[in-house]
């Protein structure tokens, strides 16, 4: 079994309160946030699609209660230290649902604020940790402002979507400038796909709104794969050549059906998208890495590794646990499921390669590889 | 290779102009369409994402003009002769898009319409032929009272689905009438996955609209996964233990990854659907066929054939050209791809399973087996 670092790709950190964030938004959004009678504004937005047990793991509420990770040493106890984590990118928490907003302006601060309150909270903590850029995208030029703002911070390591908040898939024109902002300062764009809710503007599954949050969960790989789809016919690629686009909580096993079918209908109807060179199954080897989480359970573990075989995915995937959510996957289970000779290029070495430099040196500490 | 006969499950047929089904609309209506100035009402509704070859076989075209799939004589020369096809069923052509039409009163007639004149100017002319009962679904009575209307015909064989006109996926319950009208008459639901537009109502793809066919084409299997969800989620098959959906041109090898993650998710979020008693993959094997085409591409053989082996593909596939569209799949070309032993299921045995004795002795002619 594999015994050496763990670059874990998507762990959630968020803030225990509003009281977290409320001193780092502007004196006028403070008093926006303070001036909803008789409770401040929370700063997270409910969905109308309730998980029936939330979306915690209830072993990861913290020994003084709070939110599960709002707190970095139950995080160090129950991830960092006994897993032989190496780098956790962190990707926040209800701070994801925050981007889709609907006052964009105000959407804007929160993601500036809790891209602050990371930087001054939780990276001086543990040399481990990596941060992302969170942004807003209903107003492109404000993610803009963000991107380049905190681009050049040697602890950031990549730019976070969650939220489609205009309700158009992440490929259109009108979000190019995100992706120039990214090529610009040498970060990865990541679409956090759990999370990509649409604010209620269009639906996050083809057809129409589901009744239950199962229905919705048991489908959110179509928001991935949606985006995935518009980013190549729209030409993003071609037009930002260095681009690296990593997908987060997307599941991984729709992967082969999704490319062989993308690719059979590109040959039929690439007179309708000229600007698009080449197949969509070579951009995605090229451009796009997946997180493992949540890693599909096929009935035998060999039909899932045949699967992934189909797509070279030992040299697409990074590893990620999602903690502390409800589905989150351990390393030890991950491990498991793979084969042996897939586990350093998945654990470690394929984060390296599309995070690149920066995540390597981000710490101090000297990481045996 | 298997000599036997061929059941394809899914061919079009269509009207050659408004003028064939004019005569079946109420004067009213017929009063109507030609009301429109200078040019009548085309029956057919041109959506706005267009494939830029048209969607039709260009060597579909009848000898003496006409649209593809409107004139019998080329579709028995080009498809019934000379690929021993023992049974074909119907299944519409723009007439599949009329059943989204805004106003629900219409779009009734116009199904009804086209019903009659298939039983009077297809079924006719071929022992072979099977008809489909074609409905609107805005208003889920008026569908109800088109399949009692026709549900004892011995030539029909299915309800037929088409648009998703309400723009909810289609386990609502407000759907509910017309899968138990389907079970009181005998009759499988087809879902023909490829046309359920939704009339601009909600977004055929998760996340909003694309801004390319090849984004919709790419990625029209959402729908049929949108609709298998919702039809288990909201415990269709529990109160209708005895009904049959097929799912018509929705692609096949989404399949395994789907059902994995499916089931996982039901055992985690089961206590939000407490009617839904068994795991959706059951639910799957036990009452649902899908149809062969559009039949994804493997780079090799083998991979396809290994990743249909995980849901026991021999026994859910029903073999389907969609004769005369532009990816319409050769009888020869799918034989080529699926192991020699799956044949005489896939070809025929699952196909008389499925819709029952109608099927197989809905003609005069003797079939040999």
């Amino acid at each position: 079994m594999y015994s050496g670092p763990v670059i874990d790709c998507d762990v959630h950190h968020g803030s225990r309160s509003q009281e977290d964030l409320l001193p780092y938004l502007p004196k006028g959004w403070q008093e926006y946030v303070k001036g909803r009678r008789p409770n401040p504004l929370p700063l997270f937005t409910v969905g109308v699609l309730q998980n029936p047990q939330g979306f915690m793991r209830q072993d990861a509420v913290p020994p003084n209660g709070g939110r599960p990770g709002s707190d970095y040493e139950t995080t160090k106890a129950q991830l960092l230290d006994p897993y032989n984590i190496a780098r956790a990118i962190l990707t926040y928490e209800d701070e994801l649902f925050m981007t889709g907003w609907p006052n964009p302006y105000f959407a804007a601060e929160v993601v500036r604020a809790a891209n602050d309150w990371t930087i001054d909270h939780w990276l001086p903590k543990d040399d481990r940790l990596c941060g992302s850029i969170l942004i807003s995208n209903h107003l492109p030029e404000l993610a803009v402002k963000e991107i380049r703002r905190l681009g050049s911070h040697p602890r950031m390591v990549q730019v976070l979507i969650s939220t489609n908040a205009l309700g158009h898939p992440l490929g259109h024109p009108l979000f190019h400038p995100i992706y120039e902002a990214a090529v610009e300062v040498g970060l990865p764009v990541a679409i956090h796909g759990a999370s990509t809710l649409t604010g209620g503007i269009v639906s996050p599954i083809a057809h129409g709104y589901p009744n239950f949050y199962l229905e919705y969960h048991a489908l959110t790989p179509q928001g991935s794969m949606t985006h995935l789809v518009s980013l190549i016919a729209n030409g993003v690629f071609d037009k930002y050549p260095s681009l690296r686009i990593m997908l987060l909580e997307a599941g991984v096993a729709w992967v082969p059906a999704f490319l062989w079918r993308f690719d059979s209908e590109y040959k039929g109807l690439r007179r309708e998208v000229p600007w698009v060179k080449r197949l969509p199954s070579e951009y995605f080897h090229q451009h796009v890495r997946m997180t493992t989480q949540p890693f599909e359970l096929s009935p035998k573990r060999e039909q899932m590794i045949e699967l992934l075989s189909f797509f070279d995915a030992q040299d697409i995937l990074v590893f990620s646990t999602d903690y502390p959510h409800w589905d989150s996957d351990a390393v030890t289970h991950i491990m498991k499921r793979l084969p042996e000779s897939w586990l350093p290029k998945i654990f470690w070495e394929n984060a390296v390669e599309a995070y690149g430099e920066r995540l390597r040196v981000s710490a101090s500490t000297t990481v045996a590889q």
